[in-house]
């Protein structure tokens, strides 16, 4: 491979280290010991979510406001977003002194318009969807002379996201494959100039969300569909259009893109939780996902993964925690027609306590369509040790005349 | 004030320093800009849930364990814990290859138990509550020859936790306050010996819940009650009776005890997960409640707090996610009696969409004592910006003849 026809060489990302060591934090990068052995190989997390802003974008963000001399950053800036690189932006730009815009489309949740306020900015909610925001935002800086700052397609942004791997080779020199999420691709591409450049044994495999898997149907790598678009978890990396240099750097130095469900998502930001104990975002989450997806691909290897950001949707979170415990059977949620007399919520209750489930909910109805005349509906929600003790109380239902289905 | 009485010494703790620095994880303690803003004074953290086991308990069951000779480490140990503690011992009996058996008390959580147990200990679930436990604990002790290792009223175990201390001293020197949840009182005492010894000069408090505030009163500090007990958020340190040891190490060296809420523990939760991006559990949090209910106690100060471990209910996690919402405004749950006939929720929904609104969900009845014939009761939680917004909401509402009520 040679890589000094790229738009982006280590030098660039060399120089963005020196200038950002005093302004963004090193991340922890340790060993998980719990991770290893549930993935089957050695596994280290680089937690970008303890950045200020709580993710990878500042590092880009700020290399490229670093760039500016003194009558553009009296101009101001410009971006479009409405998630990370916003609080990248407006965060950088607030050290500086930089006056900034930021534009996102209508339906942002308030959380994000005030997170990004907070920070300095301030914010126009304009357009429908990204793409519109965008177009709006280099509009703005057109007309009063700021200047736009790209999310990822940018030879500065991408030399600042490269300095995570820097930092990952000298806090985790064993590894061998370094898992990196992937939107715009402004991450994946200035880390694997710096692993090509210093390490160049080192694998460096991307990973998108299925309905945003464009990098890897732009690169022909497996059978990724085009971009579905559409709900996920991993908003961070819900991009349609990977850049044209982020693309031409991965077609020369990725060795792999993988693709991963939501499912596998919702899984690993439910483990980074219940394991690691911290909080973080679905994008971020992708490059665990990835290994509990395809463990084929990383068994018996040091893999670091880039847990790239932590911003999430207290909401989002709050689901996770709770379908996580559905998902490993302990918790359950039952639905039974019972008989409409006194004495029926007792005795269900009784067999289910007996029987050692810890009922956690209780809906009862009556007069629902489809439900038979003097019977009633009765959903209760049960906290069991596992699957098989779910079965248990079921059985222990069934064989009393309260026939069940899951709700 | 004289220490060299005292049943621990600055030398027991260091000498836990350094048998446990290969085999207990130094864990971070960093500054927080975001924490120090709102609490008024210079904040670090130092997380202890980053330890395996997820809690500093583990420093002092290992130091205590190290003690054992090889006679008494065939016999094995017991303890009695439904938490940390039975954790910390599970994980360090197996690793020095000791036979370890934990009694819980009746009704505890099934995950505490699968996890004690994947951990190598063998769990029994005796008694009512933590005393009976403890007791049986003992009996079961004296019965085989096990040695029965205490949960904090040790020395050792003392000087285990202490060595939280040393590591502060050295990760964050400018402290001048240290602020350190209080259950039995181990974790206490044993950083008040290494403050006491290395640096008088620094502030050491004690932070105890409302129900089970045993150590104030024990120390007649305040006018704080004998322990009430209850439910707590901070089941970790709901310990209704200090240790005797660690209660005359309190009393000659620690200069305070703050007693604080269930709700200012569960807000230090959701702080902890929103801005640290960290999991904390109740009793770890207590530190940074007590800053919340009581800044003017640390105001311009350099406080460390110690969060002292991780282990908290998903479900738990999942209810502190949302109230946060409800409490900061951002998430109402609206109440109203309308006529039951098509278009009434239709028009509720507009009215809500129009003035900015998200709708999370709707539950709508009829056949409810207490609501008129022909009329429903239609319940909804609705996103909003703050509670100015809320209001404005409702005011919309009632504008239109939708009167309500807070749900």
């Amino acid at each position: 491979m040679v890589s000094d026809s790229l738009p982006v060489t280590i030098a660039d990302v060399e120089a963005a280290a020196a200038a950002l060591a005093r302004v963004v934090v090193r991340t922890p990068c340790a060993e998980s010991q719990t991770l290893s052995a549930i993935t089957g190989t050695r596994v280290w997390c680089k937690l970008e979510g303890f950045q200020y802003t709580a993710s990878f974008k500042e590092r880009g963000a700020r290399w490229f406001l670093d760039q500016l001399d003194a009558g553009a950053r009296s101009r101001g800036v410009v971006a479009a977003s409405a998630g990370n690189h916003a609080q990248g932006v407006a965060h950088h730009a607030a050290l500086l002194g930089i006056p900034a815009t930021i534009v996102m489309p209508h339906g942002t949740p308030f959380t994000k318009v005030s997170r990004t306020e907070v920070l300095g900015a301030r914010v126009v909610v304009e357009g429908d969807g990204f793409h519109d925001a965008r177009a709006h935002a280099i509009t703005l800086a057109a007309e009063s002379g700021a200047t736009f700052v790209p999310a990822f397609d940018d030879p500065h942004v991408i030399a600042g996201q490269g300095t995570v791997a820097l930092e990952i080779l000298e806090q985790a020199p064993e590894l061998d494959t370094l898992v990196v999420p992937v939107g715009g691709g402004g991450l994946l591409a200035g880390c694997a100039v710096a692993v090509q450049a210093r390490r160049p044994d080192v694998r460096v495999v991307g990973v998108q969300v299925d309905r945003y898997a464009g990098l890897a149907h732009a690169l022909a790598l497996g059978d990724a569909a085009a971009p579905s678009g559409g709900m996920t978890i991993a908003e961070g990396i819900a991009v349609v259009e990977p850049g044209a240099l982020t693309t031409a750097i991965a077609r020369q130095l990725v060795d792999d893109i993988v693709v991963v469900t939501e499912d596998d998502v919702e899984r690993a930001v439910g483990l980074y939780l219940d394991i690691e104990k911290v909080v973080v975002e679905g994008a971020g989450a992708a490059s665990l996902a990835a290994l509990l997806a395809h463990p084929e691909l990383f068994a018996g290897h040091n893999c670091v993964l880039v847990a790239s950001g932590a911003n999430i949707d207290p909401r989002v979170l709050s689901s996770v925690l709770l379908r996580s415990l559905a998902r490993n059977g302990r918790l359950v949620r039952l639905r039974m027609e019972v008989p409409d007399r006194p004495g029926a919520l007792a005795n269900v209750a009784s067999l289910i306590g007996a029987a050692g489930g810890n009922i956690v909910d209780v809906d009862h109805h009556r007069d629902r369509l489809g439900v038979p005349l003097r019977e009633a509906v009765l959903e209760v929600s049960v906290e069991t040790r596992d699957t098989d003790h779910a079965a248990r109380i079921r059985r222990d239902l069934e064989a009393n005349g309260f026939r069940q289905a899951d709700a």
